[in-house]
């Protein structure tokens, strides 16, 4: 039986766009249930400036007051040298530094060049290196722009190829915009596990345009298994109003289980730490297993009339 | 390239578990606006008692007041032998008729045995022959059934061949209740286009619990080319409220388009009859791509701060 590994990025993707700040001690229970279910990462928090995302301010608390699962991964974003010391004193197990595949979404996003992002990330991976810290990057827009549409394959591969010069441990490619479909996904994933076998490569996909699962069924096909996926949908993309955001984590798990795929998460569990999420975040979210139950849910027959 | 063929059911499927009846007039208008897109089959109405479905009480008139594209198919779906007849006077180019895999939901949607059905379907098809018309058969529950759980798909395969052997001459797998996964479609399909290559098969599937696309790619790399997809994925599950409806046919072009599969179908065209639902139907629809825009969609860059 084959197996996958899921990275909970509610936490952090997820709560960063709410529009009200969720309390230090919500965040922090919110972590600890997640961390009870299995799951294999967790994104904890965004070592941002507090102006730049006020919603994550607390990332220094929220790292110090969680329970540390044994076996769970605790990651945190790291936008900056300064931001990879904070992690690190909060003692995190592995940092996400985060660039754009485009030119036009670095500048918007990051403001700098993707080139200043390989420079900057050289820098950090050095000062962490000792640490035991893992040096993972996400690569935003690898698979489209919201600016410049296209973006290359051979482009990507290229800055693949310097984000592991850097340093990087593992690549996540990350299709931020909803744009990726199956036929894309499955052939750049083969070539990515075609030519670094070695490097974990985690996907990460949103639901925009609905095929946010077909597009983790087309990576793993291709041989991925590490996926990015956020509890109930939570997240989402703030050029699309009303589209749906992440792929979910709950529908990812039961995809993949309900396909014989294990992927250690307790379905249960992780279920009803979701349906705590309207109450938490103050609206409905656009996971579907949630509401619909699973696939082996059954029915009483219906009365005769 | 490869191409696929598209059965819109939104008239039929979606239309008929509306809270409110849909005037005969707006029926037939999106009806026409839907034959202007390029899909290749639409399920225009239910030839079901008026008092089994109101909604559809006006199928005669709908099937009446249509204008034929040439190139579309017009199917109607067909409980019986009155319905066939009526069917048959109003001109319909095919009929649809539907029996259940599982016993149980047999008894529940159809008050009748699945050896009930089949008995039937070859009075029917007898009593068409002669007429041209094209007779194809939805099996409900294929991939599962929300009384008695998992069906065998042994039993699906003899069921097939029993159908086969009334006469039927196209088949409908149909995921009624959103339970199937990739795997298993995958599976069955790979089984059904091996041992009968000639029998045109369409995939029905339910986005119930998110996996609706991931299911149609499994289904079309198992060779199938014909798929069912309701208009903004109306339709639904009685058994899941609040959980989506049927695969959303802008979705589901989309997606295959994306990836270079040929649909036939004008997607802006499409999209623009999609938009109209919500004023139609009175409330919003399931769909993505309506909401977010399709993959190629641009946007500004962002001024800065």
């Amino acid at each position: 039986m084959s197996r996958i590994y899921i990275n909970e990025v509610a936490p952090r993707d997820g709560l960063q766009i709410e529009a009200a700040f969720v309390p230090t001690p919500d965040k922090i229970a919110l972590i600890d249930k997640l961390s009870a279910t299995g799951l294999a990462r967790i994104e904890a928090t965004s070592f941002t400036s507090p102006k730049a995302i006020p919603n994550l301010r607390d990332a220094a608390e929220v790292m110090q007051g969680i329970r540390r699962q044994p076996g769970v991964i605790y990651t945190a974003l790291v936008p900056n040298l300064k931001g990879c010391q904070r992690a690190l004193e909060c003692g995190v197990e592995e940092i996400n530094l985060v660039m754009s595949a485009s030119e036009s979404h670095s500048l918007a996003n990051l403001r700098m060049t993707p080139e200043q992002s390989l420079a900057q990330f050289a820098e950090i991976v050095a000062h962490a290196r000792g640490s035991g810290v893992f040096n993972n990057a996400s690569l935003s827009t690898t698979f489209g722009c919201p600016f410049e549409g296209h973006v290359d394959e051979g482009r990507v591969m290229t800055l693949i190829e310097r984000l592991l010069e850097t340093g990087v441990q593992g690549i996540t490619l990350c299709d931020t915009t909803g744009v990726a479909n199956p036929a894309q996904v499955k052939r750049l994933c083969q070539g990515v596990v075609a030519r670094w076998p070695d490097v974990p490569f985690t996907l990460h996909f949103h639901d925009t345009r609905g095929m946010g699962l077909a597009n983790a069924l087309a990576a793993w096909e291709a041989g991925i298994v590490h996926f990015d996926a956020s509890l109930g949908g939570l997240g989402g993309c703030p050029y699309a109003p009303g589209a749906t955001g992440n792929v979910c984590s709950e529908d990812l798990v039961h995809m993949f289980e309900q396909m014989g795929v294990h992927t250690g998460v307790d379905l249960d569990a992780l279920m009803a730490v979701s349906a705590t999420l309207p109450d938490l975040v103050g609206h409905d979210t656009p996971g579907h297993v949630v509401k619909a139950g699973k696939a082996d849910r059954r029915y009483a027959m219906p009365e005769r009339g």
